[in-house]
């Protein structure tokens, strides 16, 4: 076992000050600090005094995904997770976190020194610190919507994107469109390029013409649909399929824009059925993501990777909620 | 709640005829005990002396697959299995079936009548009657390997393909290969499917060529390697990457048979890691599918599913066996 002898050794420095840089005392420098956890982290060294509970305490990181009021995304991603973690007696602490924390914290030092046993992290950015720190933790941890490759400590969860993608097609197709357009999020993460292929694969299922030009990348912002809108209305789409909410709420408002009526002329799905779908006028048919079963399955894999089942990923079933925005041809 | 009387209402038959027909008293006909047990399922019957311990048992169901000595790959998933399942006080029935039985049985039937809570079932073949059956069935149900879209009540569990694939290509891309080949198991079901999608991609990230015609689908026998082999040894392949360990032996056999050197010549990778793969001439790099964790996985998304978290699909990460079979170009 790890003692802090073993730390001072390593770093040739004395006793005394690896038990300040570990007890968090203000008198030695935040570099030297840093040193010392890193060092505690790579060796394996865990502190005595948290080893009783230091199975029983996990954290929930969370970026760019609103979690304040309970009907947001992420309020009830983090309900779901303490549904399940607090009957196994787990205390659970909300992180909330941006690009500046990952900079000044890095990912396994903060987590030793805090005492947590594993982690579930919302909402990161493809291009933040912790995505690279995490292809190299050691520390269980489950992310939703990202993914990591190899690392068997680090799980995904998420919606199949695979199952929603073709709920909308196969529904749109229900309805005799044929000429179907996918105005997808940014290119780059995984989750954007399963929903690309699923929509070209679910098009051949459904026997329709798949033409690659109408399935396109753009943002996950509303702004991106005046760029693509006109396109698609010039080609002679009926049904434009959406990688998220958002996205739908500006294919709404361009085809609003350009006189073009959502049902009668053009059918929309969204991604999400985040609570604006339902105030959208016309109100969205979209793919629901069970956020408290998401919430849940994070805590399902996260307690697998404590248990070394090193679960890559696992996505749960989507619902279709069809309302106004798709309509027969 | 659902009673007796009900059914005996529904099928138009005395109570004492739907006691004898749940009991499997044998003074009835078979047909007659089908269409009350059937109404049973239907209805969402439980009986009362198994209520107690309903949420208590459960069933793995195997077929196909070897399980009897403890290397065998099914031996190691239902010991997995057993390992989470004993600690929550789960009892564990193994059957063994075979299309006969599941032509007799209705799976939602048998689950009842013996008091099962929920099934892990391993090997069923993609055409078996019980693949049918499973679209529709309401009990908690985990199938290696095997795939059913949209029932919230059936998840997957399996080796990730995209993972596992990647490894051998990128392996042999390092070793130097450029023109690898792949022979896939018999197309139809969605590993098999994955994993052709799988080596597409990953011959494009390590920027070789693809030629889909060198992307084969075989069976999942020794014996197909005769079929293809001829033909990538003629358009100059250099290595050869193989859906399953079986495959593999046979992609040896027919080389050794055609003058052709593993690996002077060509550099062959199987898919499994079976005992048999350190036993062939040369011993085989493989892709070692964690036997006892997918069994544990099994019942992570099993105990899942009970909870009405609706697992569609989970996957554990792959590991690399490397061994002569593959070298240095």
């Amino acid at each position: 076992m790890v003692t802090m002898k073993d730390i001072a050794a390593k770093l040739g420095i004395s006793l005394s000050t690896v038990s300040k840089g570990l007890s968090g005392a203000s008198d030695i420098s935040e570099d030297l600090r840093q040193s010392i956890l890193d060092a505690a982290v790579e060796m394996g060294y865990k502190p005595k005094k948290q080893k009783k509970d230091y199975r029983k305490k996990l954290c929930i990181f969370i970026e760019n995904i609103e979690y304040a009021s309970p009907d947001s995304f992420g309020y009830e991603l983090i309900l779901g997770f303490r549904q399940m973690a607090d009957r196994e007696g787990f205390d659970i602490v909300v992180v909330p976190i941006n690009t500046a924390f990952q900079s000044r914290e890095r990912f396994d030092t903060y987590m030793l020194r805090n005492g947590f046993a594993g982690a579930f992290v919302i909402g990161l950015s493809l291009y933040d610190e912790w995505m690279h720190q995490l292809k190299e933790t050691t520390v269980p941890c489950v992310l939703f919507d990202n993914y990591i490759s190899t690392n068997p400590n680090v799980g995904y969860v998420g919606t199949d994107s695979f199952e929603g993608i073709d709920l909308c097609v196969s529904h749109l197709a229900r309805l005799g469109h044929t000429k179907i357009a996918f105005l997808n999020g940014i290119a780059g993460s995984m989750v954007t390029a399963d929903r690309h292929e699923a929509f070209l694969q679910s098009m051949q299922r459904n026997h329709l013409i798949v033409d690659e030009k109408l399935a396109v990348f753009g943002t996950y912002e509303a702004d991106c649909a005046k760029y693509y809108v006109p396109g698609f209305l010039t080609k002679g789409v009926t049904a434009i399929v959406c990688g998220s909410d958002t996205i739908a709420d500006g294919v709404i408002g361009e085809c609003i824009r350009k006189g073009v009526r959502v049902p009668e002329d053009i059918s929309v799905t969204g991604f999400d059925d985040l609570p604006l779908a339902s105030t959208l006028q016309p109100p969205l048919t979209s793919v629901w993501q069970d956020r408290i079963s998401l919430g849940k399955c994070g805590f399902v894999v996260l307690s697998a990777l404590m248990h070394k089942i090193p679960i890559g990923k696992a996505v749960l079933r989507p619902r279709l909620i069809t309302r106004a925005s798709s309509a027969y041809l």
